[in-house]
């Protein structure tokens, strides 16, 4: 005995999010199909229009829908010589939070990860080096996450950037703002001492 | 600064989702634009027509594209004098597993629950009084789960069936079995005690 067959497809085709099992597929395919229809009918629309339409910007691999995603077809951003690497949009938005960086940048859409069969050109390393060969960038920031894979990731793009004429930079790692020493991590705190910086009063 | 419009639509849309919040949204919208296109149209498609297609049995109230669910419309079934009252679709699947009952089902969709304004109309009490009526039923099995909610839904409905010739049972609570007693809350246990049987060898 199984659900009615479109439930059943229902609730098989929803295992495919991420972190959704047999259990919380059935609770996602009830609630919807028993209290907020018409949410579903959205997400079906937004899904169906999202996985066609939204493709990669030629320049930073940002998704959008457009060619050029909107901080690469920014005016103010097109002549920037600073270039942001990033593992995912999400890092751009929060990047762009903090209104410091007036410059582009390069979303790897993941990180170096042989394992998985992730290699340099899944991450787009090609156009980014035809973007250095440009001459336009005089910065490469590195911004990936301070995990293994991602420092592997931030080494490798060093070792290719250094044949340009550009500045390699690495976002800073240290101690949290409005963190305590007390629970900060050994290896956090490590980064922190030997990052240290003058302090002129 | 945000997602590209459709991107930012598929996460908001993502949200009705139960229990998924924005972070969730955004890593599941990620995960298939990145990498599976494939699965999120299938999901596409499922949604559309799940939400269009899927209504309910016109005797049980269960979950079905037809007019009858596929245990109404059973031949064995049809002439059934038992029937099951549950809480949701899943509490059919999980007694027919039992493959104990060969009577037939009445799905609730929810428990009365005033607070949230859902009444005995929104159970289908309505079409469940029909139904006794109509005198084939001899035996109401109530099979609401034994919580406050499921408690007061099975009070209710045994008042309402009071009228008719009908045997009401409510389905046995206990230790459940392969459980240890000392585990085994408070609540349950008294249940348990004072629901003992004679027990020959």
């Amino acid at each position: 005995m199984k659900f009615s067959p479109l439930v059943q497809e229902l609730i098989d085709s929803l295992k495919c999010l991420p972190g959704v099992g047999s259990k919380t597929a059935q609770r996602m395919a009830f609630q919807l199909l028993e209290r907020n229809r018409q949410g579903g009918e959205k997400l079906a629309g937004a899904l169906a229009k999202a996985m066609t339409e939204v493709g990669h910007c030629q320049q930073c691999r940002n998704f959008t829908e457009s060619e050029l995603c909107e901080i690469c077809a920014s005016p103010k951003r097109k002549i920037a010589t600073q270039l942001c690497i990033v593992e995912s949009p999400a890092d751009v938005i929060a990047i762009e939070q903090t209104a410091e960086f007036q410059g582009r940048y390069f979303v790897l859409m993941g990180h170096l990860s042989p394992l998985d069969g992730i290699g340099p050109n899944d991450l787009g390393l090609d156009i980014l080096e035809n973007e250095l060969l440009k001459g336009q960038i005089t910065e490469l920031i590195l911004a990936t996450n301070p995990t293994v894979e991602g420092e592997a990731t931030a080494h490798y793009i060093a070792e290719m950037a250094k044949h340009y004429q550009v500045t390699i930079s690495r976002i800073a790692h240290g101690v949290p703002v409005g963190g305590e020493l007390e629970y900060v991590d050994g290896n956090t705190l490590s980064h922190a001492l030997s990052g240290r910086k003058n302090y002129s009063v």
